[in-house]
């Protein structure tokens, strides 16, 4: 049996060599355009930070071999055709056209098999200057060498990145943390990591980040990259000029499907994927493809999605290397789990975010948010914030987000939510999972535990929720059909109440007896820090006959934490 | 309604204080026979290690208010009666019988639900001297009061530990490593964490303990703990005297159920707990019971078990409350998840230990041990250890352990199995986990991943697993049926090859060529360091006819981890 394999990084060398190990026998022709194959590309941005010294850390094995054509070919048996560009497929002969890039020379190679897995392509934005000296992408290690060449041989002293999504993230903290340079990040939605996080969500990591120092400006739209004598000298948008010497496009990726469409594959219109049955096969059952040229099936929406994560790719490789050594496995879809670091916060989630959630159709789509530390306060690291997005008709979830301090507990939250998603728990059993305890690690009810119970609550409209920009926003106007009971002690307080006229404070501890003489014709916003003390008052409210009570989702340190001077 | 609960730890105010805000016009009075309630008994070792600077902080709501009887009965609205002896349930008159320790003046309380959380007792090994001054149990907080002030008035020099469970890990740590003295850890059986983990890694944990300095004595028959002028001067055991000024017994706990057998309810034989529906209703419809003093079921094996846990108890209360309420909540059992902190480890896991699960009738049982880093190695904080137990027949996942660097790696992964493991999710369901990555977190493909497809590669016999213990058993027998096929590069071998005579060196990077001439009347063990490149060679001896290869499980680091001169 002879397999070919187009494209090297991350799909295509695990399904190459998880295939060699299953059917020893087997030929296998692996060809990519580039000389750096199977690297570790999720690495790059930390090549950037110095935390990788070395571009060769991101392309050796665990015990140190370096990944390259001899290695592939030495030692694991597997025909490694670097530098060659695959220009065709002919699915009726069964060859691929290659092109050897050094020689020129030409040859096709017969498939028994073939394999697809050439990744994605960088989305240049549609403005002049994309071409400019300074101007790069962070797609292949190429880029970050050259990146890195700058910063090193200190060439950088304005960058400037568009795109606030991971890539755009992650390199802002090289710039502003590692290369300690004034840093500025564009983004065209009004948020940081558009669709994936909600607004109220984002704004916590905008206002880490400025606190960080980089200059983030939302909203913008770009008119042109500048240049003068052919390097980039800053970037021009509808309404101002952020002068920068080097510009780097996180503007996202397309699936590279070039190949496939001519060989008449085919390839989502809407995704622009190629599409795959859950076997990973193409149109074409000779034909494999898995990684960040495909579209998969969203487990939550239904829908189909271009989801490029390394970590998809990986487990794509091996589901096709199964199916074409005789075996049958099969790859499901996506919840969409991803997790980052970002300056001293861990960032992750699953699923579908809120206003995502409602654009794909989830009408009755809601959420509620959890701030706690995330573990017993005495090994406390600082605060995390919680929302798990749900429909509160069926009471299923629908996705999970969750900020904290730098450490794994993010992690260990969405891998528990991640892992038990594409199953469409309901928010029950979410409440009932079980999950180990102990004080150096989490609380006793941990803290997924207590965001299902909120959600639980306000299934079951045991108290209702109100927003904080909706709060914001009727103090600003002064409105008086608004009143903010505030229960926490004094001492939390300083001068809130003096400077907001229709904000009151009944600390908790005697609430209970002084909750009766307020007005019943306002709206009473219960507020305290985190929002466990406001829900019960909330609850001493109601059993009184209140019939206007709210309780402001997140509690004050959320505002707090998007920089409101509260 | 009138609902009256005994005990007011974990279970019982967690009960009454969601009964309360669910049904806020329901008069519950909470009973305990102590001053402290409502305290996190889990934190007891971090008062000990100074974690915890004062008890109060392990009574305290994460807003600082002291959770007393005076929090209960002011804010909550519960009446509290503290040093109040619980003495008779009087099932046909549904009245309790109650003792006030202090006036001595008794009293029967009417109710209409009663709920029992009345938690465990230590377990006293019956041998002499366990009443002598010096000899503790951490059971409440006055135990670790009186601990704490002996440590601090520094009239501890010599601590001993009996029992090498969760608690005696935890407290051997406090004296160890925030004391700096030097410690004594007893355990009846040949290795630490008995039953909860798997010998193979409970030897990690006990070389770990040693390396700390701790005195790890195994396997040990206490005698009696001796004497002087009644206060503890050591421990004899059957074949030695271990001098100590203080013992403490970390022997487990039992049920408290001798109020609950009073009544009639219905009380297991075999694990002595107070037999509960999965409403938590006892045999009386009208009297629920939580905590760890009911059995559970344990959603692996199917049988009862008791399970002592802070987390589970919470849970539990919740249930009950719901329940009371008018609701209907279940609690369907246990997998056992547990996580701990031992010195610089993170040690967690969840459903059946390899052990366990053979004596409890998986006579299919094996296991997968996967050992790596848990993140990108540049980000590495060290070697992390995962065990899944499973069921070779059914494929069916029976239990996890994991073992780390203290992060919250561990609990990232115990978290996502536990979430999914009452599901009885198989093999391939989990090496199809979606699970989130980036390089600061974890790898590409999780360890999770990894080892499930280690699990995957014995379910297909793609290799022979053999375990260190019997390899080396025949190495020290010098079996010259056995030859070791070491290819790692050899400036990881060190002079390893000079000490044993059949430990031999072909380095993985030449192995494919230069493994046709090794012998096949011999039984080849292929080991690396961890066992990936021991894997492929084996593969590629299989390939070429040898029938008697076997790869060691967890490479050479897993010996070495033991503390093996490897």
């Amino acid at each position: 049996m002879r397999v070919v394999i187009i494209g090297a990084v991350a799909c295509g060398t695990k399904t190459a060599c998880r295939l060699k190990r299953l059917r020893p026998d087997a030929e296998i022709i692996l060809i990519d355009k580039d000389e750096f194959i199977s690297y570790g590309g999720c690495g790059m941005p930390y090549y950037l930070t110095g935390d990788v010294s070395h571009i060769d850390e991101l392309r050796r094995t665990t015990f140190y071999i370096l990944r390259d054509k001899k290695f592939f070919e030495n030692i694991k048996g597997i025909i490694t055709l670097t530098k060659t560009l695959a220009e065709e497929i002919d699915r009726k002969k069964k060859v691929v056209k290659v092109k050897y890039l050094e020689s020129g020379k030409k040859e096709e190679i017969p498939y028994d098999k073939l394999v697809i897995a050439t990744g994605s392509i960088p989305k240049i934005p549609p403005i002049p200057g994309t071409h400019l000296d300074g101007v790069f992408t962070l797609s292949n290690l190429h880029d970050a060498i050259k990146i890195k060449e700058r910063l090193v041989n200190k060439k950088v002293e304005r960058p400037l990145v568009i795109g606030a999504g991971f890539i755009g993230l992650e390199v802002v903290e090289a710039f502003g943390e590692s290369w300690e340079l004034p840093v500025t990040l564009l983004e065209y939605f009004p948020q940081v990591l558009p669709r994936l996080i909600d607004p109220f969500m984002s704004r916590i990591i905008e206002n880490h980040l400025k606190e960080k120092g980089v200059n983030v400006v939302l909203n913008v739209r770009i008119k042109e990259i500048v240049g003068e004598n052919g390097k980039v000298i800053g970037v021009r948008t509808e309404d101002n000029f952020y002068p920068a010497d080097l510009v780097l496009l996180a503007t996202g990726v397309r699936p590279n499907t070039e190949l496939a469409k001519k060989a008449g594959l085919i390839v989502s219109p809407t995704t622009e994927g190629i599409v795959v049955n859950e076997r990973m096969q193409t149109s074409d059952p000779d034909i494999y493809a898995g990684g960040d040229c495909v579209e998969i099936r969203h487990l939550i929406s239904g829908k189909g999605v271009v989801m490029p994560m390394g970590s998809l790719a990986n487990r794509q490789g091996r589901v096709i290397a199964t199916n074409i050594a005789g075996g049958n496995a099969i790859f499901k879809g996506t919840v969409g789990a991803f997790i980052l670091k970002c300056f001293d916060m861990a960032i992750g989630g699953c699923g579908l975010s809120l206003e995502t959630a409602k654009s794909e159709g989830f009408k009755d789509a809601t959420y509620a948010l959890n701030i706690q530390h995330e573990r017993a306060h005495f090994f406390s690291t600082g605060c995390s914030y919680y929302s798990l997005v749900f429909d509160k008709r069926t009471t299923k979830v629908l996705g999970f987000q969750a900020i904290g301090p730098f450490t794994d507990g993010t992690l260990a939250r969405v891998h528990a939510i991640s892992s038990i998603l594409p199953l469409k728990p309901t928010i029950e059993e979410i409440a009932s999972l079980e999950l180990p305890y102990s004080p150096p690690f989490n609380t006793a009810l941990d803290p997924i535990h207590v965001t299902s119970f909120i959600a639980e609550n306000i299934i079951y409209e045991r108290f209702k929720p109100i927003d904080w920009e909706t709060v914001i926003k009727r103090l600003k106007e002064r409105d008086e059909s608004m009143l903010i009971l505030d229960v926490r002690t004094p001492n939390e307080l300083k001068d809130i109440t003096e400077r907001y006229p229709n904000w009151i404070n009944i600390p908790y501890q005697f609430a209970r007896n002084k909750i009766k003489d307020l007005p019943k014709d306002k709206d009473l916003i219960v507020v305290c820090s985190v929002g466990a003390r406001a829900y019960e008052v909330a609850r001493w409210l109601s059993a009184e006959g209140f019939e206007r009570v709210y309780v402001a989702l997140g509690g004050i340190v959320l505002p707090k934490s998007w920089g409101e001077r509260f």
